[in-house]
């Protein structure tokens, strides 16, 4: 749809311009690359997790990102912490929640940050998403989900219920908020070679939320512009080591007119 | 050996086509790295520590791989626990005992780990792991050992002593059950420049010894193919941070037929 | 000055003959990086956090890097007890204090580092480095500072008052330890888009430390050093991730004659 690659090309420039500074508190794994991502695409990160001094920090950023990759409870608390003055500041929340499903510890991680903060976006793949659904959700969990017509169908009920935007990612990224349908088709198979490579996307749907008040355009341009750098790198590197290099160099010098012609974002 | 090079290409085959999930206990410097070594060589990399959710997460993996680091004691704690569980479900454990000798934190800690689980591979150099007997042990300490044929014969008491497979990894690898002895002759000089190449080279071991039950075979097919992938970078970069990177490509690129004629392992 | 020109060339002979030992208490966003950096410019590093080994640790290094970039508590004392050792041992103790200023639990972590151990050099940006000063200080804070100028004149009496050398970096770096004033012109402006390089250049600064007992030609030969060597960087890269490669390579590449003909550092 042209609009919405229209407003991904002026989300970026709003970006460069801005400079917005994204708060982290991500995952040790990833923690790099994605202070690396957001500094190529034009963002200001800083990755700060310590309880006595999140609620500061979250105050003077334009957007902050929790990723529950590496927990503790510590870690935890100092998610909600940062979420709460977040909600009571109206600064998007963008929420990655790396595992949920998986363990128990990461999904109640997850459903305690989406109840006790006003969480704007949430970014993940199928069965992170449909993991946070509760007992009394009329969405599908992700064991009796067979396809990705009931996947969807879930998410949409999914995020009425909480009230949320979400993007499920994979080979075609699916956003809703309950109520409008976007697809982004921009991408690269060896994305999922690198590590990080997801947490990123969160990442840099948490700038373009700290540009875009809209969530269902912050996350389909975020992820548009993402996934063209990832076609981009893809032209010259072949393998994943070469390839996240790549990425960061096309997130840095990808230009607005390259997101207009080279998105390819649908609204339904 | 003919024999363990082609149970090389056989275990790269099986490691590309089942995925194992390789669960990683490890230090901060090198979760990125190592995350990145495994998603290229195929295996998929979880990296986990909270006490709360690692018995959880050891129990849907082909692997643990524990890496004394960076330690504190809460990740001693979630190590043992980790570790009692893989051993109760007969799940291969690997240890990197980083820094064993240098501190008596870590001599401790690997230790404890050592009498407490059923570690199948330990992977060092020749200081960690001749740091790893105690005081009855008929081994000598690194101290006390002048040359590499001292060290190596200390190394097959040892092996025997612990009930494991020991790799003492250098310019040619030293692997041994106590019984057994095979060296690896692959590898490339620049490797020790970068950081956490010992620590993926456990980490690649563990992923062999997700698909290959014999610990020997799994240490010195792992190592074979970590080593030939670090000749293959070496073609192509003259320093290490280009060198990082083409270690990370090769180990997506090599190909059975690679591993077939270029591991050199050699059985006693 | 060609003085310190030679001097830099001869720090990094010295360097990569010694391999010094360089104890990094560090943030996790830049462990790996650092790590990197060192090991590609010839020094021997170690990250090492955990209140039980630190002070052992710090016994064998010829260096201590501190730097407040992810903190909490238990690091904190980690910190101290690492420095109290390295201050005993006369090993010198660098500090990063990142993000001093913007929170209070950073500005007091590294006033009491400060007050508590002896710290041969700070490095940081103008507005960390000013918010060193206390109250008595006859220095002005960054928000009543308006020029370079005000900032190098607060800069000379802080050092004075500090009893230490401060490197102030930025496209011209400033180095003062309140008597003397050294001028780095080295850089590059891609240096800024890769994150964890202020930390690297500090790191660096630990490493020339500990063949240079003068702190201010170790923190202008380490600065000039680390800028040159992004300047060769930027010959082959043109975008922030090839660029954070090609440094590392030109660290390893760079030689004591780049050195003598392309460093700039001129003492007033």
């Amino acid at each position: 749809m042209a609009d919405l690659s229209v407003a991904c090309a002026e989300n970026l420039v709003k970006l460069r311009e801005n400079k917005p500074l994204i708060h982290n508190i991500t995952n040790y794994v990833v923690m790099n690359y994605t202070a690396n991502v957001l500094l190529a695409a034009g963002a200001s990160p800083v990755m700060a997790h310590a309880r006595e001094e999140v609620e500061e920090m979250v105050g003077f950023s334009g957007a902050l990102v929790i990723n529950i990759g590496t927990l503790s409870s510590l870690w935890i608390e100092a998610m909600l912490r940062a979420g709460r003055t977040a909600s009571k500041l109206e600064t998007p929340i963008v929420l990655d929640p790396v595992g949920s499903g998986a363990t128990r510890m990461r999904t109640e991680a997850a459903k305690t940050i989406i109840a006790e903060t006003n969480v704007s976006i949430i970014r993940g793949n199928a069965s992170e998403i449909l993991s946070l659904h509760d007992e009394e959700s009329k969405s599908k969990g992700v064991d009796s989900v067979n396809t990705v017509e009931e996947a969807e169908a879930s998410a949409k009920i999914l995020a009425r219920e909480l009230g949320t935007t979400l993007a499920i990612t994979g080979p075609v990224d699916f956003i809703t908020d309950g109520d409008r349908v976007v697809r982004v088709h921009n991408g690269h198979p060896l994305m999922p070679v690198v590590t990080g490579t997801g947490c990123s996307a969160t990442a840099i749907i948490g700038a373009f939320a700290a540009v875009d008040p809209d969530p269902v355009s912050a996350a389909a341009t975020g992820l548009a512009f993402f996934g063209l750098a990832g076609e981009m790198a893809g032209q010259s590197a072949a393998a994943p080591g070469s390839f996240m290099i790549a990425l960061l160099d096309a997130l840095y010098q990808a230009t607005p007119e390259d997101l207009k012609s080279g998105c390819s974002i649908v609204e339904e």
